[in-house]
Formats: C-alpha cells, structure tokens, sequence
C-alpha cells in the first residue's frame, strides 16, 4: 500500500510523561524509514556492510510540527540523494494516520570503510540505485 | 496475514555492538504484541486508560534462545489469560522471518486506578473480551 | 567536579553494531544535560510541570564529530539561552573521558501551557534563572 | 561513596505516559549496574570482548515493587554469582534517592566464545575475581 515506507505502530515505550511521543525517538524513526526503503528498493543496508562499507551519520536536523501519540499509525516518507562523491543526505517526513505531517528532517551520511576505517567514494552501484529509485 | 499479532522489521537502532538485537528491547517487543493484540480485537488500551483503569506490570520474564537480528522481520504471538479478580498474565513468543522461535516470556499486570492510584478489579467487559478473543 | 554537567558511563544498551553509540542516542544525552543543569542550578524541570509549564522541542540539531564507544565515560556541557518572549535555545556539547568533543548541537523549546494545550510566555523567574547562570 | 554501584538520574527519555519510568527500561538499569561493577572492581567488560568472550543473556526475571520517576536519582546494587562451569547469574536491585527497593531481579549469562560463535568455559580469571568481589 505504501512501497518502500516504514509503517509503524506508536507503543507506550516510546510516550514520555508529557503524553506524546518522546523527542529523541524520531531519529530512530528516520532510520526506520531509510532501512524499510533499502530493503524494498532491493538494496538491504546489511548488504552493503558485507561489502566492508558503512554510512555513519555526521549531521541530523529535526522540525517538530506536532507530536505522534501512543497507537498511532505512523508512515515515514524518506528520500535518498546523492550530495558529493563521499556523502549522502537523507530527508524524512513522518506522518500519522490521518495523512497529518507530525515532523520532518534529515540526516546526512559520510560513506565509510568499516575495516580501514576511513571514508570512501560512494559505491557506483548505489550512487545508480539511487537515482533509479527517485519517485 | 497475522491477526492479532506484531509485525516489525528490526532496524540498527535495536541491535547492540555484540551484532544482534539488545537483550532489554525484547520487553519493548512484548509490549508491541500486546498493543497491538488489543487494537486489532478492538479492546485498545487507550480505552482502557480513558476509563481511568491501567494494567502496570508487576513481574516480567524472559527466555533467550537465539537472537534476532538487524533487517529481520520479527512477529509477536501474544495470549492474555486472567489471573484473578486483580491480575493478569499476557505471554508473548517471539518468531523471526522463517518462524524460528527467538525469544519467549511473560508479563503479570495488575489492574490499577490510574487517579485514586490503587488496586482495582478487572472491568467484567475486559474479562469477557479476554475469553471470547482465546485462539 | 563538573557542577551543572551531566556524567554517564555507556552502557552496551546505546551501542549498535557499528560498534560505537548509536546515532539517535545523543537526543537523550542532550536531554540528560538539560535536566541535570537545571536540578543542580536549582530549577528542576519537574517544578516547571509543577506550575503547568512545559518546554517541549520544536527544533534539533546535531553534528557529529567522533563516536562515543562502550564504557566511555561521557559528560554534557549545556548552555540555556532565551531567543523570544517564547523561545529558549539550548546549545550541548558530549566530551568523552580524554576531553575529546564528540557530539555538539542544539534543541529550540518553545514554552507551553500544559492543560490549556497552548504556548505561553516564558515564566519571569525562569528568564531571570537562566541570566544569573549563564557562565 | 557507593563503590561498584551505578548512580544515574531517571531522565525525561525513560518515562512513559502513565508519569513513571516504562518498565523495559530496567533491564539496561540492570546492564548499568553490571557495567559499573565490573569496571569499579577491576574487569571491564570490554576486556573480555578483547579476549574475544561474550557473556549473552539467556534469561532475565524482574519483579516491580514501585516505580522510578523522573529526576529520581538511582542506584543499581549488582552481585555476581557462578552458577556452573559456563553459567552466571547476577542479582540486581534497583534503589532510589530514599533508600527505597523499586525493582529487583536476575540475568542468567553464559559464556560464549564471540568468533566461533559456540559457549565455552567461563576464564578461571573471572571465576577467580567474582569469588574476590564478594560482598
């Protein structure tokens, strides 16, 4: 119904005392988001890393517009795009049942050799399946 | 495909540096399979809580037998069983992709006035909700 | 040693397996700096609840430099300042145990009425706190 | 002041919508106060991984006595016991700033050889410093 979007059901483990979905938890959410992406697309992250390579994040920005509540259904849009040979940004939107954007944001991501431990240029292949994949 | 049951695709967040899920999130997951047990037979607990009633959990226990893993497709069986007139069991097996059993448990509530901050008897309509919903 | 600073030791829990702490803990630890300024300052965030206040987040920001790994003993430099009759930023920096800067960004909060569901304007004596801590 | 315990206050992140701290979270407490004591006493864990060991969780028991609350101030008081030639188990309580029991329990442990992926016998090293660090 949603190809390559996270779906996910709020538990009361992620609520805070405030009665709304706890602010640190949206990163986990964007995550969430990209992974689900990867693995629909064809492009399941683990398989990247069996290639040695990595994509540690080294930015994350968030705009809270309206907060996810407990049993909420929520949907996490996400977009790839390339920005340099070596990084990649990441944009998320989350929404919840009502089609309501609750908070966007992005993250950006250095590709890295996980043995070397040193960045690397962005694996062709991927650079291509990104762009193949823009909606 | 899985009435009743949680359906969730373990993202990095969960995993921990020895390369699987973190032994604490399993309660995370058992909570998901009891939210969503409780949505999908229409009893949610939000309801529950509108009434004033909520079910904090007193004991919780877990059995490991292998470990999920990132990009897994985990499902959470879930069984609610009344205890007594104050107490509930809710008992959670959790199944990977290929349907190995990962991780089994339970949790025991009790039923909690959520203002006057005690002890109360279950709701007769929650009881009954519990029987007609056995598998 | 470090008054108004937050200390933590990692605990395997906020690791991933990238082997270093996961990317979307650093919101938490941001958080952990704020609350632990603000109880050792004097004005615990629980007494703004008290009044019925809250400071939920509208905006965060983080960039990372270095990871943080497994038994590092982290701490949290945290800075409060007043943007608007409604606004208040809060800048934080995560040092690990040899002084190295790990993490640095910022949470924009905007002041909030928690029954009425409403932003208000910040509490004089909340202003006047920030200004007589500033270092 | 409280040697081999973990200190730590209940933030914000660990609370749920019912006002208290959501109850997976006290199996990282427990992991908290294992860390602690094994760094306090001599034998971080991060030695045994160097030595290519893991210590998995193969079954974990909570009870609840009373719940923790945010700015509660913590503390994990941590024993550990040999069970067998490949089995630990270790005793956890959690206490707040009062003196007060909120939650006690047990991890079972067993000794893992992290490359060949298969259990092995516990180092005498450790059998040795368990039996020295008895309280």
């Amino acid at each position: 119904m949603y190809p390559g979007k996270a779906i996910y059901r709020i538990p009361y483990a992620d609520t805070d005392q405030m009665g709304v979905v706890y602010y640190g938890n949206y990163l986990r959410y964007f995550e969430m988001g990209r992974s689900e992406w990867l693995v629909q697309t064809g492009y399941p992250y683990s398989r990247m890393e069996e290639k040695g390579i990595g994509l540690p994040i080294i930015e994350a920005h968030i705009d809270y517009k309206a907060p996810a509540k407990y049993e909420d259904l929520i949907r996490v849009d996400t977009k790839f795009e390339q920005l340099s040979k070596v990084r990649v940004k990441v944009s998320c939107q989350v929404y919840n049942q009502n089609d309501e954007l609750l908070v966007e944001g992005y993250t950006i991501h250095s590709c890295f050799h996980l043995e070397k431990k040193r960045p690397i240029k962005l694996p062709i292949c991927f650079i291509e399946h990104m762009q193949k994949n823009l909606d």
